[in-house]
């Protein structure tokens, strides 16, 4: 069958954590660069249709923790790293999703899914 | 409201779009090279969870072209270069997708939901 | 032979024009986000060891054009519509690099090489 | 001043290897998968100007002692799993380069440059 506007809705949220994770994985950062490669993460994923917000925090407690242990005063952005929030809306139907670490893996899920109606 | 099981896999297949293009976009190609990155693209998708089968054709026939018109003998993959159809399973909801060029843009969209019941 | 100083700053120059150039080339941009995902790219690549400075312009006005023609909001970032300056140091020795577009190509070269003694 | 032909052949090896690994850091890779994943890195990276060969190694005893220590059959491709040679020629000057791990980190270096004369 065809999807409905809720499942069109979610398709189109998964498409926005995908293209978020797969475009910035491997970007090197510091916690001195954490905020603007945030910023930028946040205003590209929000170009995408139906991408109605993107909020995204790089975890700089967890980078300081990694390059304490570390030689290296950068490492390479992952979802260890990471906690991102999206609201999309499509056809009245808006999906609240979020990927934050759950039991050591970055987990994406949606949260919501709610019509105008 | 919590999402559906079709909700769900309908998220996890967007997943899966974005993944895939967005890791591979702006990979050197050519003809000769297209074969070995699709296959790379299909094995590398199908890792993640709840994707039953992917299957990618970067279309010669459009590089060819799109050489023709140039002094070079590779170009970057972008979506105009792709044919992409992939298969979600989550809790007995199956959900086919594809993307292919639309319009002049390359569009991701859901072609079918069904239950296993 | 190993390579001398020289050679090996040029090396690292290479490396960090790589890194920026497929670590970033696919992120939707449009005019309005251009700024931060510049500011982004730069400070990224600036982690890299023996990067002195990177500044990377976003062309707006190339970006304009293209998406005249369109029917979308935004487009994928590439070649066309960057212009880039790096600087590395590796030993003494200062090696400036530029890329941008010559013959409808986006062109990564070695500007200058000079010793600091 | 200007670059030397052989300064430029490094700048040239620099830029492949930056390609290579920000181009494939990310991409989802498991022991099964590794094999089309390091011939689709070859291909593509063999395609840009002056690089004569590359050989890509995914360490697949690597991959499984990290899949043993996880709940995934998967992870993420990153420099610990990688082996790369390459060989750039450019203007008579013939550079072979090589990255794997060194002290706990991807170590990307030239390991001999030569003329042809």
């Amino acid at each position: 069958m065809d999807p409905t506007d809720a499942e069109t809705a979610c398709f189109e949220a998964g498409i926005k954590f995908g293209s978020l994770y797969h475009q910035f994985a491997g970007t090197p950062v510091s916690p001195e660069s954490a905020d603007s490669l945030a910023r930028a993460m946040e205003e590209a994923i929000e170009n995408q249709p139906h991408c109605e917000s993107v909020s995204v925090d790089v975890l700089t407690d967890e980078l300081d923790a990694e390059l304490a242990e570390s030689a290296a005063d950068y490492t390479e952005l992952t979802g260890r790293f990471l906690d991102v929030e999206m609201v999309i809306e499509y056809e009245g139907e808006e999906v609240r999703t979020r990927m934050d670490m759950q039991d050591g893996y970055p987990l994406m899920r949606v949260e919501d899914v709610r019509s105008d109606d």
